[in-house]
């Protein structure tokens, strides 16, 4: 086939179909000098300087994302270049990390090790997890996930998304506040758009039972900061992203009392690159036998 | 009927069958001063003062633990009293908390801890629990719980009992040292019995995979404490019981890298009580109705 591929691990070059060019590019070492016959481009995971060589693409068909967001790319997409996101290749990793701040949550885990740190073996009852109800607020590839991590544990799941979907039991995001004080645990996981941010705002938290935990693996802006800030000790809170993000030394979130953070790290685990080379492995195979490819994102225009 | 029925909480004497003559003795308070006409005794949970009242029952038929472990009460058994162990009631809390410590030991949940204390924001890439390898050592009744929780999260689960179940797919212990090698995790949840103690020694944790991790959330001397310091920094840990228990301050287990140490509060959360109300009322329904009771230990001579 015309052209050449790009894919940012060895192994996607090796099992790549006989038929393609393919040419490892990692965003790391140096590009290839000459861009100009890059017709399919695998973005590299977690370098967001990889966007800017696609105004070096003029043949640029396709370009693949590892990540479920697009919205760092859009700008710098040639015209009538196919757009496919990492939807779902995420899912694996985010998901065991929301369960564990669950847990870690109502078990107490951040207690054990302090006093592990000081040397004390001083046990007292926690909460559990057990019998809980859960409102999973963005159900979308990785509330699923999250779901069927969660239904094990004895919990009763809650589902919501920006549209009710009745027949398989989604409720709409109009309904949330309704269905708030009914739950035990909330867990935000949508992306940022300018209707998700303050979704959970000091209304939604008001609403909240006392000692009730939000979690966050979604974006950060999505929950208010300084609504929780204001139901602290009342409130609890596992977050796995923040607003601000990094979140500075000294910043009150730090310090809250029944506030997790760990820095945004979901995503992030061993989990992912296994997922993503077979991923990235199968559109190549698509695209040679010319069938359409998975996650295609619809964008204005194209 | 004839005779007295103690029970550990109000809610049972309130829901137990009219034939019965039925007080709240909770471990706490004084017992009842005359103890001679108890023929039920549901012995109350996390005290084992309670356990010296069996003498002064002579009249004692049936004695309801709240545990699964009856070691500490066949000493002071009258004779031909029937034992019933709390066998399945801390299945749910046990199994959370093992998962908890899974996913805080893979996902460097300790680490993220020390962080926030020291308000920094400094993510890394971690382990995940997906596509592991989990052996559970010791496939009972906790041991299913923690293997239908680990199975969403893309785990491969391997059982081990004392004998192989072949139709069930568990193996013999006899076949442990040939799993260990092919093991990421290693959940220990057995009894302590002379057979167990030390059955995770030095031997068992030389054939280990470098990183792998050993969880305990059984008895503490089933993992012998000098051989997993012996490996510090080879295997990691993460340890609801310990040997010895508790631990003292300065023991090098505290302080041992790669180790998490929780202080035996596995089976302790809010999930217990309701499960417990729930079977000691269906105990006592079928002690009235004559049927047998679930949950009988097998005692020599009893
Ligand atoms: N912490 C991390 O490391 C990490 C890792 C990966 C992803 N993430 C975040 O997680 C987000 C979700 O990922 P995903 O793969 O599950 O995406 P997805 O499959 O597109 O699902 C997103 C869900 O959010 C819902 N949603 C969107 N706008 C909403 C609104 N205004 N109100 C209520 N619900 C709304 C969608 O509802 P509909 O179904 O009705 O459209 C959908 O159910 C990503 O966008 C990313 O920001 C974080
Ligand atoms: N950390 C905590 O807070 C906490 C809470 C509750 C319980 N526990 C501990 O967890 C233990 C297990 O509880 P459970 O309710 O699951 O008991 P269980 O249903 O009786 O199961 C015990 C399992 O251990 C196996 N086993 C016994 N001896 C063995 C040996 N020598 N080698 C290999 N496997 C052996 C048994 O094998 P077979 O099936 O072949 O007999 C059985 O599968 C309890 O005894 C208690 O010590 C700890």
């Amino acid at each position: 086939m015309d052209g050449r591929v790009l894919v940012p691990w060895k192994q996607n070059k090796d099992n790549a179909p006989g038929a393609l060019t393919v040419e490892v590019y990692d965003g790391r070492a140096e590009p290839p000098a000459d861009l100009g016959d890059v017709v399919f481009y695998v973005m590299p995971y977690g370098r967001p300087n990889a966007a800017r060589l696609l105004r070096r693409m003029p043949r640029l068909r396709a370009v693949q994302l590892l990540t479920a967001g697009y919205e760092h790319v859009v700008a710098d997409l040639p015209a009538g270049t196919r757009l496919y996101n990492g939807r779902g290749l995420h899912d694996a990793s985010t998901a065991e990390h929301a369960l564990g701040l669950i847990l870690a949550a109502q078990r107490d885990l951040p207690q054990w090790v302090d006093d592990q740190r000081g040397n004390v073996w001083n046990p007292h009852y926690t909460r559990s997890l057990a019998d809980t109800r859960v409102l999973i607020v963005g159900y979308g590839s990785i509330g699923e996930a999250i779901e069927a991590r969660l239904l094990p544990f004895e919990t009763e799941v809650v589902r919501v998304a920006r549209r009710a979907r009745p027949a398989s039991g989604v409720h709409g995001i109009g309904e949330l506040r309704r269905l708030l004080p009914t739950a035990d645990i909330v867990v935000a996981v949508t992306p940022h758009t300018p209707e998700t941010e303050g979704l959970i705002g000091a209304a939604e938290l008001a609403l909240l039972r006392d000692d009730a935990l939000v979690v966050n693996v979604g974006r950060g802006p999505v929950l208010d900061t300084a609504a929780l800030l204001a139901e602290r000790g009342r409130v609890r809170a596992a977050l796995d992203v923040t607003d601000p993000e990094p979140l500075p030394a000294g910043h009150p979130l730090w310090n809250a009392p029944g506030v997790l953070v760990t820095p945004h790290v979901a995503g992030g685990s061993d989990a992912f690159y296994p997922r993503a080379r077979r991923f990235i492995d199968e559109q190549l195979r698509r695209w040679v036998a010319g069938e359409p490819l998975a996650n295609r994102v619809a964008l204005d225009g194209a």
